[in-house]
């Protein structure tokens, strides 16, 4: 059996997210879908990186499979899009050794979040950014969001619904920059949290109105309470731009 | 009566065009039917610059209505986006003479067509830019560009199925931009054939690829038919961008 390696991006708008679940169209569903039609009937699984939310878009999702079949590392990104709705598209394919693992072997991981902050939303974002056209103090975000880097426990800051029971994660870098119609959010970190990236924008936001203060990040991390922390961004802002494997660029 | 300009943003990726068609979806329709709404059930006419095709964006799309109702200038924008679904976005509202016509009083238009040159195609923007990836002579697209420029019968460069019999029309400028992953042409002109643009579009393509002379512009033009020039660009790359009812920007 050869491992494969896939680099995936997806637009989730019409996605009920990553994960299959019964009678929902998910990516990991399209893209088994089509593996099986590339092994002539056999079901394939794949392992992904980590799963995505309904709405939320992937750049740079990954994710690794086993097959006997003798296909070209680089032919499997040909063979995949050509079964593939548009809304998927397969970026690379490529041969790893058996002990690779799209979850386990994860070093860091980066979302993006944008805002879409012209007066008027875009017909043309209205699904690919959250449309929020009010004033935002981005260097108050910015100081709110050094004080999130680093490694704590994110309690306050990822669902009441999260199942796991280490709460502890790095975060190596946020940083957040303003264009003329956009302002878009870099999380670098080991790894994230159930709606953590949601959660963490939702309270920038709110730092950005002045509705909280940039300080106050410390206090929030220590209370280790959902309650307290802003509101939950919506999903379609939010995209897995890039997963690392090793410590490199 | 009180005339109202508006200007107005749509995705044309759900729709069968501008005009309204008998049980097709379109532009006009949904834009009548809110201002139906506003008119407590009494019809309302709108008059466009000019149709956009099934698939074709546009961000600055005119049209006018006349109104009996004493709604401020400023609040057509905001009543009709909160009947109009998120695909039609209206930007712009004022009031305007009666002798303000959004198609005959239009003195010049600006389309722009995309064309996504990244190896991949990009799930973001399927239904936004065309997806061509393959190596393109920007300078020589330029220079074909440039004697389109100018008063010409564009019959080469109009669909056979144009009904308008003056075919003559003035192109005031032809820019053709490239960035790492976008080619953007932009069109100003007087006023634009049927697929013009994406007549152009094509056959400037076709000079980008080697597969047409740059010089042979002239000759397209001459020959005054369809069957010499290229073919017609896909309608989603094309966006109605502009329009100009004084000789202003």
């Amino acid at each position: 059996m050869q491992r494969v390696k896939c680099i995936v991006s997806y637009d989730g708008t019409l996605f009920s997210g990553y994960q299959v679940q019964p009678s929902k169209r998910t990516v990991q569903l399209e893209l088994e879908k089509a593996l099986k039609q590339i092994h002539k009937g056999t079901d394939v699984r794949i392992t992904a990186s980590g799963r995505t939310d309904a709405g939320v878009h992937a750049l740079g999702q990954v994710f690794h499979f086993d097959t006997p079949l003798t296909i070209a590392e680089n032919r499997w990104t040909i063979a995949l899009n050509s079964l593939l709705n548009k809304e998927i598209v397969v970026l690379h394919s490529e041969f790893v050794p058996q002990d690779f693992h799209a979850r386990y072997s994860v070093q860091k991981k980066e979302y993006r979040y944008k805002l879409n902050i012209s007066p008027f939303p875009s017909p043309f974002t209205r699904n690919y950014a959250y449309h929020f056209p009010f004033p935002l103090n981005v260097a108050e975000m910015q100081k709110a969001a050094d004080l999130l880097t680093g490694t704590f426990d994110f309690s306050s800051f990822c669902s009441a619904k999260t199942e796991v029971n280490d709460k502890v994660r790095s975060i190596y870098k946020i940083s957040i920059k303003k264009t003329e119609d956009e302002v878009c959010f870099s999380f670098v970190g080991n790894g994230f949290l159930y709606n953590m990236v949601r959660i963490m924008t939702g309270t920038l936001i709110e730092v950005g109105q002045g509705k909280r203060r940039a300080d106050d990040m410390v206090r929030l991390l220590a209370l280790k309470d959902r309650q307290v922390t802003g509101k939950t961004a919506p999903a379609h802002g939010l995209y897995l731009w890039k997963v690392w494997y090793t410590n490199d660029n």
